[in-house]
């Protein structure tokens, strides 16, 4: 039997006090660097029309084919919980008529994302994005602005030393006689692919470029590549990203073998990967989407964004020296201690008025004793614990222990905020 | 046809950056009041098992019977999304074994809630709440904080002038001996209640008892109350939880008709209403589930919460006169405009520079002349425009146009980000 008669659904967690504090240091770094750079947050729904997602994500991929949670109930449309951001942020783009008033948007999101997938290391059934989206211009800088946008975002996380994996998919038609040329070449060794790979072969045959497979690999030895097959113009716009990259002293190298696995992409496609990570490394994933602005029906705009995974980044920031630095350690200014009934009321009264005022105050609803609640209060992380007990009522003035220095004093009501505040700031920290 | 190939499902909004804006600030000020009463965020995952709220809402209530978002695969547990955040809070603190650890626990979240509810005016798909939990006391005391948190929020956010409603449920026993007394007194009324209600009678009489419909008010006449048939001992509690809203002096009235829909709820049930909203007024409900901890599987031990609905309390903020104050302007540092191919690459390199010091940075990849990237500039609610043509170039200073002033002054490139600082500090605010 659970040792818990209710549990989490398998594939999620929950995030207790410390890890939100962790998670959301790491989401306010997010959104200072995108809104520097000129993005603003969007929330759409968490659901969307299913069929929102099979036009751009596309009808043949794991993703829509087999991962999406769906909810059809008699006469209404399906709808399935968001895979992933960018189909929603477009459809909003779009049902806000930004096409026509003011077709360049910059947005950034920040949130849960979900797929059914059989829960394994690595993969969960819900877990968090952040990420931008540049709609409405195919200006090749944007490309490199977007990539810098990511790489920056981890280095002030602390994690130097990354180098962006970019490629180019070119545009529908480069796909189609690319998809063309690629199968031809795996025709012949198509029996040495993995059992996934020759699956993939007839239905997306672009994944078996980034099958992560040993025999795949090998297989894949002298495999013509999407930038030997581009258009000229194409061409032109990878080799622009590129010099505009170099322009913004953005660490990054070609590597054919970046895919994606969404329909909707084209042209750059980029990955951020940490390689200490081993075959799932991606820290980053993202690229331009020219034609589905146009695909879920408005004009012909070029857009293009990435997504960082919150789970993969948390990893390889403990991989790279822990996360402590992140997030300051949670300290409450003070637990308050009533002692007998008239102080104890006097205390309740007390911790309300201090707390009006803005500090954080800890107070016993257990009844708890005095050693008791010092006890809770030093491993809370308190600050002080302020005592009331008759004697203090008579003298007007309650005992202060600074827990830090184990030193007592008396302090007079009136006074006690200031006292707080005081041993607050003497931490160096003034919030 | 639609306007839009691809639209929100019905019941759900956009948040696009202004209204993100709004929200965020409402949130910001529901967090820093609920950490300096001690309570911490939480964040469960957005669903659960179905059968997790079939046992805490209750089987026979409307969200559980008719409203929830739930996938069911083959073999699987069936999963609905969270149509409330209390259940989930509790089945995390029993999984991560508070009661052993801590007992007593006080968390806050803030997210989306979903129910499958037909779309009417006040009522989403998806809406989100705010709301505390404070789990492992039974001490009144704890009631009367928990309800004033509540009213603070309101105050905090210009809503003045509020009163809690409070009512008492009692426990079990108390409610079992209620409810027979109440059936007893509706069954020769029956006729002359709405037909919801004289549906109500069998499946969950008490919501008879906050009906909003005219008839079913006037046949209420004279109708038992909880608090005359609550046991000595749930009395005493419900004078404490009383005597504690005055120690604090928390505006409240006792009003018999709350009830509140879910079974969890025990003893001190309350709502916030706001008046001029009408029949669904309430802008925050909650109250004590003292039995829920235990019917999960843990120990008995009391508990208290609320939940606040964002979007009531935005329309009561409206109808207050008006939200413009909660949020400042949204003002982007600068648009920085390259002119030519040169000047254009300097620009492109400068605006990153710029960025990565944390100035909100606007730039143009649209391929805009002049005249249109000053109008985007002002448009975009801008504080300066910064132009670098081949003259600036050759001179090595940019020209800074104050769009507030239309004041133009060169500024030489190594001196822009201070002089955009002083712009920003200039107007008051420096973020």
């Amino acid at each position: 039997m659970a040792k818990h008669e209710y549990q989490a659904p398998r594939g999620t967690t929950d995030l207790l006090p410390e890890a939100v504090a962790l998670h959301a240091a790491v989401e306010e770094r997010g959104r200072s660097l995108f809104e520097a750079y000129g993005y603003r947050e969007i929330r759409t729904p968490l659901f969307e029309e299913t069929r929102l997602f099979n036009r751009s994500i596309g009808e043949v991929t794991d993703v829509v084919e087999k991962e999406m949670f769906t909810v059809q109930r008699g006469g209404e449309s399906s709808y399935s919980f968001r895979p992933e951001g960018t189909a929603s942020v477009v459809r909003a783009y779009l049902e806000h008529d930004f096409p026509k008033r003011s077709p360049f948007q910059k947005f950034y999101y920040i949130g849960p994302m979900f797929r059914y997938e059989k829960p394994q290391k690595g993969r969960m059934r819900q877990f968090s994005q952040l990420g931008i989206e540049a709609l409405g211009a195919r200006d090749p800088r944007l490309d490199a602005e977007v990539i810098q946008v990511a790489m920056l975002f981890f280095a002030r996380l602390g994690l130097e030393g990354l180098t962006a994996r970019i490629n180019s998919i070119g545009d529908r038609e480069d796909r189609d006689r690319f998809r063309a040329v690629l199968k031809e070449w795996f025709r012949p060794r198509l029996e040495r692919l993995c059992p996934l790979c020759r699956e993939r072969y007839d239905r997306n045959v672009f994944r078996i470029l980034d099958c992560k497979v040993e025999s795949c690999r090998e297989q894949r030895q002298g495999v013509p590549t999407f930038l030997e097959h581009i258009s000229p113009e194409s061409g032109d716009h990878f080799a622009a990203v590129q010099q505009s990259l170099e322009l913004l002293d953005c660490p990054y190298r070609v590597d054919p073998g970046i895919v994606r696995g969404f329909d909707y992409y084209t042209h750059t496609v980029f990955e951020i990967p940490y390689e200490r990570l081993g075959a799932r490394s991606a820290l980053c994933g993202g690229g331009r989407y020219d034609d589905l602005i146009q695909d879920l029906g408005g004009p012909s705009l070029g857009s293009i964004g990435f997504s960082i995974g919150m789970v993969p980044t948390l990893i390889a920031l403990e991989m790279e020296g822990g996360t402590a630095g992140l997030v300051p350690p949670h300290r409450p200014d003070a637990f308050l201690i009533g002692l007998g009934r008239k102080a104890g009321d006097r205390a309740f009264r007390l911790a309300d008025e201090l707390r009006r005022q803005g500090l954080t105050i800890l107070f016993d609803y257990q009844g708890k004793g005095l050693r008791a609640q010092l006890k809770l209060a030093a491993r809370s992380g308190c600050r002080a614990a302020v005592i009331l007990g008759e004697e203090e009522l008579a003298r007007g003035a309650a005992t202060v222990r600074d827990l830090d220095r184990s030193e007592e004093q008396p302090v007079a009501f009136p006074e006690l905020e200031e006292r707080l505040v005081a041993l607050r700031r003497a931490e160096g920290r003034d919030r």
